[in-house]
């Protein structure tokens, strides 16, 4: 008699997601003690001394409840039980920078990217599901701020991996639950203050009552589809950022015109994020007030950018300049 | 005193939309009588004189409610009233397939086919707004079925254009009112059996409160900048196939390789529906098993689509064609 299907599933997500790594090498789990993150460690322990990988764990105490130490250290207890080793708990002081959430996320990766490091961890699990997948996508429709937004969370970005993107949160669950894993229910989880919450309990729900069921694996599918748009647009991008560049890194207008809007307002965006505008806070209407430099250009006399950055045209081509120097430059065309 | 902003609004919009067209061409409204396309008669009749163009109205009669017949009738005499000329009321029988929504709106654009046609007119206006527009996002979203459905209706495709996607519902209605005409309100607009309704009147209001204000400008936001992506993808996608295809009209599977998977599978799909698979049919997955012919092979049988096309490698190469063709081929390869 095979495993129960729902850990056979999680098992084999976990097999496909670490396929390919030289052996030997040190894989983490990155766990709560929530269901999902304890359903991965499971799988992880039992995938990787099949596939020649040493498996870890780190489990992150954020100090936001009452006794999360204490159950930080249960939770290093449990994923020794299952085997792995090293093992660790890591305290983080989470600022407010961004909001609870964000502060949060922030104070995690860190400590996550820390302890890959000093461990020599070649990859590290997170544990985020298809129901996950759906959330951040309506997160990222509802700031309107395009294809990448919507692409959702990224399967594979650099050191970290998650194998159940493909996965609702109810069959990994089940999973945790088959193998005898106790998981913790945060009562963050819960907490109607988070609109990660909201629209889990209200939101989804409301779409799958009205719109029909699997309104979730949609989401979860387009947000795999637009990821791939993204990545073969930014490729794109990429390439004619290096046709349209001068000697100068100033950009040709004409290489630019012949690019269709999207290509060009990506080559845009990356040449201003590199002049040193916030990528955070460069937004799609500035873009389009440099695009118009290209494309409907009537002598404007320049563009400013969050950062303290300007783009004056000028013979012909894009300048990216701090405003003091483009300032200066336009005054010298004048003159 | 200038207009009421919204009239000047949506005369604004109308200005745009029909920016460059040759004078003396005859534009058509769609109008239903409701508030969006009464308040575009009103707008285009007020800009077409001015823009040197001839400006006309249809309405069509889906004979779907008591006194559609006369309502039409009364459209006319409105549209008439505006200086509008000609004006038609065209009456067709709306069908079935797809069901009561896709079926209507297959008898209107077929009608309005006919009446562009016959009338000599370069373009027709439609009265879709922003919330249309992200009604029709929520509504692809829900499909999960890629960017292209994500990207919503089209500003300007062939001879249709929609000049309102910019404004709001109520903006526009606040238009029509102040322009002194009386609309029409289709009871099927408050009918929750269709789903667009049920996106109208449950969905975008709770997104709404739970995720913030804004969510359908952002929602419309997103269509805009999706359709601007997937144009760019299309684009890239014919020049690729160009690339790929040999003087048989096999693809060559080592130029296929080089392509990133977004450009790849809609090469694919552009070749599988001009193989007489049908696009209404043709789904991701089956793209992506013919995808698995490039990039996962291991001596395939062949993949099956739908409309009995069958996709084989040989010698480096896919061949799309009918199972039977295909099949024989298959037989002697192994013969």
């Amino acid at each position: 008699m095979g495993p129960d299907p729902a850990v056979a599933a999680v098992r084999s997500a976990v097999r496909e997601s670490l396929g390919g790594r030289p052996s030997g090498g040190l894989v983490l789990v990155a766990c709560s003690g929530g269901a999902d993150s304890l359903a991965l460690a499971g799988a992880l322990a039992f995938t990787a001394v099949r596939a020649g990988l040493r498996a870890g764990g780190v489990t992150v105490d954020h100090g936001l409840q009452e006794g999360s130490a204490a159950r930080a250290d249960e939770v290093v207890k449990v994923l020794r039980s299952l085997g792995l080793d090293p093992v660790e708990s890591v305290a983080v002081s989470v600022g407010r920078a961004g909001g609870p959430e964000a502060a949060a996320r922030e104070a995690r990766y860190t400590a996550l990217n820390e302890a890959a490091e000093r461990l020599g961890a070649g990859a590290v699990l997170l544990g985020h599901t298809l129901d996950d997948q759906a959330e951040t996508v309506l997160l990222g429709l509802a700031r309107g701020s395009g294809a990448r937004s919507l692409a959702g969370m990224a399967p594979c970005a650099g050191r970290y991996l998650r194998p159940f993107l493909g996965l609702t949160r109810a069959e990994v669950r089940r999973a945790c639950l088959a193998m005898g894993l106790a998981p913790w229910d945060d009562p963050h989880n819960e907490d109607t203050a988070y609109t990660r919450v909201r629209v889990r309990k209200k939101v989804l729900p409301l779409l799958e009552e009205e719109l029909g069921p699997g309104v979730s694996e949609a989401l979860a599918r387009t947000a795999a589809q637009l990821r791939e748009d993204a990545d073969a647009l930014d490729a794109w991008a990429a390439r004619a950022l290096e046709e349209a560049r001068d000697f100068d890194h100033a950009l040709d207008v004409r290489t630019l015109e012949g690019l269709p809007r999207a290509v060009r307002s990506r080559v845009l965006r990356r040449v201003a994020v590199a002049a040193g505008s916030p990528a955070g806070t460069l937004a799609s209407v500035h873009v389009a007030a440099v695009d118009r430099l290209v494309t409907a250009w009537h002598g404007q006399r320049g563009v400013d950018l969050p950062g303290g950055i300007r783009v004056i045209r000028r013979y012909g081509k894009l300048h990216f300049g701090t405003a003091e120097v483009a300032g200066s430059g336009e005054t010298r065309r004048k003159a």
